[in-house]
Order: C-alpha cells, then structure tokens, then sequence
C-alpha cells in the first residue's frame, strides 16, 4: 500500500488539503503511514495530530468531516494533495472556513482576511 | 518581519503554492526565513533547497518563475500559502502543470492524470 510514499524522519508526510468545487486550500496537515491508509479506507481524511500524539479523524469532536474527493502524490512522493468536501463549511478550528485567513503584505505585516467565521469556536468546542 | 511565523527543527516551514485563477495546487515546497524575505521582496518565490542545501530561486534554471499574488498564513503559523502566476505554465521538473500529477486510488494503487506535459524536461534542463 504506497510503498513509494516517503515519509520524513518523524514517520509523517504533509497533505495539503483543497475544498472540492472551488479549489479553496483549507489547511495544511501531517499524516503518518496509519492515517493515510485509514483515510483512503473511510474516505474521511484521518491526520495524526503531533500536539496530541494520536491519531485524528478531522471532524471527531466538531463534526466537520471532510470527505475525500480525490487524493494525489507529488512528483517526489513526499507530499500529498487530497481534495475534499468539507461538512459544516468550515476546516479551521478558529471557525473560519480555511486556516490560512490571514495574508501577509509584502512589507510582513499580516491582515485578517475580511470574511465571516462560519461557526464560533466556543459554541462548537466547549459544549 | 514575521516574527510570529513558527519554522520547524529544521528551520523550514512548509509553503503550498497554487495558480492564482484556476486554484490548481502546483507544488509544496520548503522555506527558510531568508528565503520567506527574498520572495516578499522581490515577488518571486524563493525556496530552501532541502536536497542542494542552497537557497533557491524557482525558475532560476527553466525560466519557470512564480510571481507572488497573494501570500497567507495559517491559524498556527507553520505553513504558508502562496498564490502565484506561473511562468511558463508548469512548476514540476517533470513538464506537467503540477507536481500533483499522480492520483492514489481507494486501494492504494496509483494512476498518472491524463495530461499533457507543458515541457520536455530534457529539452529545459540539459541545454
């Protein structure tokens, strides 16, 4: 099951991940060899969670699944590329719907993107 | 200047970098902090070769440059994304658009995206 996967010396290997339809790049994860084979089992993106030290179905607690649509490797088989269908509209943990709502100016300054947060995170993660 | 992105053990910090308009996700590649400054101040992305352990002007050879649109960071701050405008319309050294150009199917197997190659890599990178 993808030999050719190269994982780095921690056992993991970075997935970018893309909402299907508008190409949207939701966040950007690690996954080690037992949660690559979960996700292409499932069909819902499995990462393993280097805070945690385990194994994390992305959606467990909040319930915003991403169901794959269709999972790639790169040229040098050191990265993966999954485009997904996100539930709940959002894949950051801060409620928006892509981690990366923050852009950098050029002189590094940074700018909150000017967009809604799809859900509260105080609602969603202290119930 | 960006002193809150967080670089890794190793000092890099993951960059996803997608074509602006179609949003196809082109490669992932690896950054130093020099190297995050000479893409904010030149508007081309400037990479840490892991392999060369060099810094590294994309297109520095193939004339394949990426000129920066947008530049974001994640709710974390240890992975960018970076929008850009491809030169010469593929960023893999294979030839193809994207270095994405391998499908994993469910069972693990993989399949080559039916696409054209954008270049003969031996006609770029041997001359």
């Amino acid at each position: 099951m993808n030999p050719k996967l190269k994982y780095n010396s921690d056992g993991l290997i970075p997935a970018i991940v893309q909402q299907t339809g508008s190409g949207r790049v939701l966040m950007l994860a690690y996954m080690n060899e037992f949660s690559v084979q979960k996700t292409l089992e499932t069909g819902l993106m499995h990462y393993w969670s280097r805070s945690r030290q385990k194994l994390w179905l992305k959606g467990e607690t909040s319930g915003n699944t991403q169901r794959v649509v269709r999972s790639f490797m790169d040229c040098d088989a050191d990265s993966l590329l999954f485009e997904v269908e996100q539930q709940g509209g959002a894949a950051c943990h801060t409620g928006y719907e892509s981690c990366f709502f923050q852009q950098i100016n050029a002189d590094g300054t940074l700018a909150e993107i000017a967009e809604t947060r799809v859900f509260d995170p105080e609602e969603i993660y202290r119930k």
